[in-house]
């Protein structure tokens, strides 16, 4: 097969042509399938349904020091459910606060805190004038969208495989005060599936800003959920960070959504005893406790760290044949035409796709138009703008692997109209 | 017996013997008791534990609509959570959303969303030199804490049986712009117990506000935790707020923190469509939603709103002999003497106890003193500060009858011991 790019303006044509029928023909179908979203499938929601007979009326509710789960008290989480989630952000149970069903919202709260309070006695970032935040792209919408409700400026930061370029971050963040923090998903990043090597860690835990209430907002989302049986381990920040006396610079997040249940999880976050504190006073007037009864749920049948291990060896059984799926197919189709670009995450739930320049957003419309939902074209990027609109994020988890194959097939189609359309416009 | 106030200085100074060697018997048996949170009896929790099979590894987790409550999805609330609980606040389900394990923190989010992105289009309020909030007295000291924790000047509101004073109220908020709300707890108030009136739920339904952006926080945290047969039902402020144009002015909250787990409940939040869509707008930022399986255990347990009744009187079977038994000993020990005076709440959590003034803070001490931990003297007043020091909230619902007996026998002589020695300072 010929590559698109050295095809003449007649075969272009036929090409349409032929992509055209093939399209009218998926159209045909009437197909529905929602690929928008990192959604666990309702087979990896069943690996965790033994879970709600874990505590039944028959069973005690106290925690290991004795207090009852089941009434208030306890701030930061019971001490057994630190036990068993601390080795995934590989902290010590002392830097670590469980809290509700859900990360992103710690998130929001520990940025609105900054807004509404300021960062260890800093100014509160709703006085400034002007807040920024360092965006690596693609990334993560939810964490753009955060920073669009609090009207922060978003600064596109480029994502290597080794984790953002860290020059240009280095060089930003010296030089300018209103640069506030960074969003970074160290491992098995969304979209593209990067981790972030060593040698970018260190730089984060030393980084020198001019900002002091400059915070890394460091969602370690995919900590343990491996698709390959290379499982890439990030450093914890936290310590490289105490290293060199710069332990205040980070905000750790995780949470059980992709490994228990999505809404149904337990969310932590870890930090500084100095950020801990404030953050802290903060929540104890938010709230006088998480779900403890949902924390020891977790605990008792988990059990431990080697369990959540386990667990996540069933969830990969489900979905790494799935991404297999999507990336033989775009293979097949679109390797031999030299069209699109797309990585292959060793973890995490999206595979990165970059169509040839100018043709994310029509590729999205095609296959909608076809009854295929993608993740909205700009979605990965702040503010929904891609500047060379090529980015799509491909959510393999949710559909059966047949389903799948029909989504991802018409994708491939639809990329490559798409392309071709884009050559006959030149 | 003779009533204190009429006792000589002899009568006095030998009764202050009396009662410090009786106060030195009770420090002997080195008590250990905490009657200062409302907490439910380790008996009342029971009651819901077979909640915790009405959900199990064998049952299917889909709502009503045939979502699957374990995966992402519904922002504001499974639709048979909202039947099940509309009925507490008598507000229809499209008025309601259905949020995750507490209500304190809805409240916190919705002052704090007030804070960073205003009330409905009006300036964030921390953009404003000065935010006043008016607090009925005695009030709940969590919130007067989100309004310290804001910088939001108190402004104390006397409470009557039949509500706040609504002269007052209607005075101030006409007058002043900076005043931006109000804390109510229209049923059962934490801690005098008392009812809002019909007249005094129309007079806020229908309030003029000079501040566009007022809003009442209308915590119901009570509505259907009777103590008597006598069921007080306070008219929905909404309906009322409805049927004069005037929906707006108000957030409704409620909980089943004391009808199911303090801590793993559901919490909600009612509002005009205009206020909802506000609030939305946010959370939809901060969460992808809140816990769907806890919301559809509960809806399995109790069925209905019966169900829910009939398993509030369960607990008032429960607490309500403990409450007697205060009333009881507080009546029989210092009625003959005249000193204190107390409400009789005909449900709730609270009883509001008054010592002769300037001996709150002096009670609660010598309580302590003898390992009987009371709610601080000064809580129930914004910033701690009782101006007559002389409330104290008697929390009765944890202890045992018996060990309730012992404390509130030592309470009532350290009234009286307090009470000897005010006298005697004259």
């Amino acid at each position: 097969m010929k590559q698109l790019s050295s095809c003449s303006r007649e075969e272009l044509l036929a090409l349409k042509a032929e992509y055209s029928q093939a399209y009218a023909d998926f159209q045909a179908r009437e197909l529905k399938l929602d690929m928008s979203r990192g959604k666990p499938a309702p087979e990896q929601l069943d690996l965790t349904m033994p879970m709600l007979d874990a505590l039944t009326s028959r069973d005690c509710l106290t925690d290991a020091t004795g207090l009852d789960c089941r009434n208030y008290g306890v701030l930061d989480g019971i001490s057994e459910v630190k036990t068993l989630l601390a080795p995934m952000l590989g902290v010590s149970e002392e830097d670590l606060v469980i809290c509700g069903n859900s990360s992103l919202n710690i998130m929001y709260d520990t940025m609105t805190n900054a807004f509404t309070h300021g960062v260890l006695g800093g100014t509160p970032w709703s006085k400034l004038d002007k807040v920024k935040f360092l965006c690596p792209v693609p990334g993560y919408d939810r964490h753009f969208a955060i920073c669009e409700h609090y009207g922060i400026e978003m600064i596109n930061i480029p994502l290597t495989e080794s984790g953002p370029d860290m020059d240009l971050v280095e060089r930003l963040v010296a030089e300018d005060d209103s640069i506030k923090g960074i969003w970074c998903v160290p491992q098995y990043s969304n979209p593209d599936g990067f981790s972030y090597s060593d040698e970018t860690v260190r730089r984060f835990a030393s980084l020198k800003t001019k900002a002091k209430d400059f915070r890394i907002f460091w969602d370690n989302a995919y900590g343990i959920h491996h698709l390959t049986d290379e499982e890439v381990r990030v450093p914890n920040i936290l310590d490289e960070a105490k290293k060199v006396g710069n332990e205040d610079i980070v905000y750790m997040f995780a949470s059980t959504s992709k490994i228990s249940f999505p809404g149904s999880g337990v969310a932590m976050i870890a930090a500084s005893q100095a950020n801990l504190d404030s953050l802290k006073k903060t929540m104890a007037v938010r709230t006088i406790g998480y779900d403890k009864i949902n924390m020891l749920r977790h605990v008792r049948f988990f059990k431990n760290f080697d369990g959540l291990k386990k667990h996540m060896e069933l969830h990969k059984a489900i979905i790494a044949p799935k991404f297999n799926a999507v990336l033989d197919l775009l293979a097949q189709e679109l390797t031999p035409l030299g069209i699109g670009s797309w990585t292959a995450p060793k973890g995490g739930y999206f595979i990165s796709f970059n169509t040839p320049d100018g043709c994310a957003k029509r590729v999205v419309t095609l296959c909608q138009e076809a009854g295929v939902v993608l993740t909205g074209a700009g979605a990965t990027f702040p503010n929904g703008i891609d500047p060379d609109d090529r980015n799509i994020r491909i959510a393999p988890t949710y559909p059966s692997v047949e389903e799948l194959k029909t989504a991802v097939s018409l994708f491939c189609l639809c990329v490559k109209l798409a392309a071709v359309e884009k050559l006959l416009e030149n």
